[in-house]
């Protein structure tokens, strides 16, 4: 019997791209630019994985993922013309568009209601005060908040995974990621976890994001209250 | 400005002495067992600090509270003639009676105040998977649980206050460690932080716990109702 759902968070239950895009816009329009706020935020995003992948490989020591998209925000800000933004707005910036992420509709409702079933967590590559933040801005519970600061690596590497299962004292095969992202999935069933891929087709825009499974999953879902309808008790 | 209050658990949230005897009743008064239930409790705790002492001091690697608690139950057993109770009995027990702690009447209120106006964390010598179970069997709701197995270290070693500050990402001077322990507020100070007594007069027994702060701390409370209503917003 399962024992534990553990969540990946941005993009399986945040919709970080028009988050991020509207509090850039919140933060800099009053400055007087005007860009393509979606745009930015996906270029942004794009930094993610490469940033991650320098810690997963070894080459650097771990970070919170708030210190890469302090550094990522560096990076593409001449592209998009924001050279002359302040250090400390820049700052602020980067702690509050990846706190204040809208979770997609189902998300508040679902959790409730998995949690009726199951011990519930975040197993997200987001550290600890990031979680707790989303958390707080969406109205959320959590049973404890575990991923990447807990294992002091990034998924999809089998250290988060595993330091998850570890923590809530349950071996793999009673724990599920849900996720919609396959890539998390199959790293994640290679460890013994049970996988759940939700449907987010709108991720990084309408239709660009994963609306069914790219491989086999032990189950696959429109969202958490569907979710919460088919899990067994 | 306080950003986070983290809280002591046994003994502070938890009544553990009337609850692990109950549970040990439970389990072993339909084996045949008659015994003082009380003092079964009081006994087992005592070991506790002596167990955690050589992981503190670095003659044992970190290990989990209930990995400590399974041990020091086997080392009393035998004082109350339980010697012959079966290995998986005393496994059960010593997860159980341990996650089943019933709150003092004020937590749950208190905390739900609390949570209004700060982060709340545990910070407990406790484990996750033990500090999830005690928040669920009391309708308690946490920001993220913190302590001893974040930090791989016990209380009062300054590892496990500094650890669930920057897990935070706060400074210490805006984290405060709440505990009916003088012990554990003496040494939370040590690293920086603000000190908030609860008064627990019947911790050990009727009359047998810290009403008062036996050092100075910056806030003295009968409860944490009256936390909530005294913390500044």
């Amino acid at each position: 019997m399962l024992g534990a759902l553990f969540f990946d968070v941005f993009g399986t239950l945040v919709d970080w791209r028009t988050s991020v895009a509207r509090e850039s816009e919140r933060m800099l329009a009053p400055l007087g630019y005007n860009l393509d706020w979606l745009a930015f935020a996906s270029a942004w995003r794009s930094r993610y994985q490469p940033a991650m992948e320098k810690v997963r490989s070894g080459a650097r020591g771990f970070v919170k993922l708030d210190v890469l998209h302090r550094e990522n925000l560096q990076e593409i800000c001449g592209g998009f013309g924001l050279q002359d933004v302040a250090d400390h707005v820049l700052d602020e910036l980067a702690w509050n568009a990846w706190r204040r992420l809208d979770a997609w509709p189902d998300v508040a409702e679902g959790l409730r209601l998995l949690r009726e079933k199951v011990l519930i967590a975040p197993v997200s590559n987001g550290n600890i005060s990031l979680m707790a933040a989303v958390a707080r801005h969406n109205g959320l519970s959590w049973d404890a908040v575990l991923g990447a600061e807990i294992a002091c690596d990034f998924k999809p590497n089998p250290a988060v995974y595993d330091a998850a299962c570890a923590s809530f004292d349950l071996p793999p095969e009673r724990c599920a990621m849900v996720a919609a992202h396959t890539g998390d999935l199959v790293a994640a069933a290679a460890r013994g976890l049970k996988t759940i891929h939700v449907s987010r087709p709108d991720e990084h825009g309408p239709g660009k994001g994963e609306s069914k499974p790219l491989a086999s999953v032990d189950l696959s879902v429109g969202n958490l209250i569907e979710l919460a309808r088919v899990l067994p008790s």
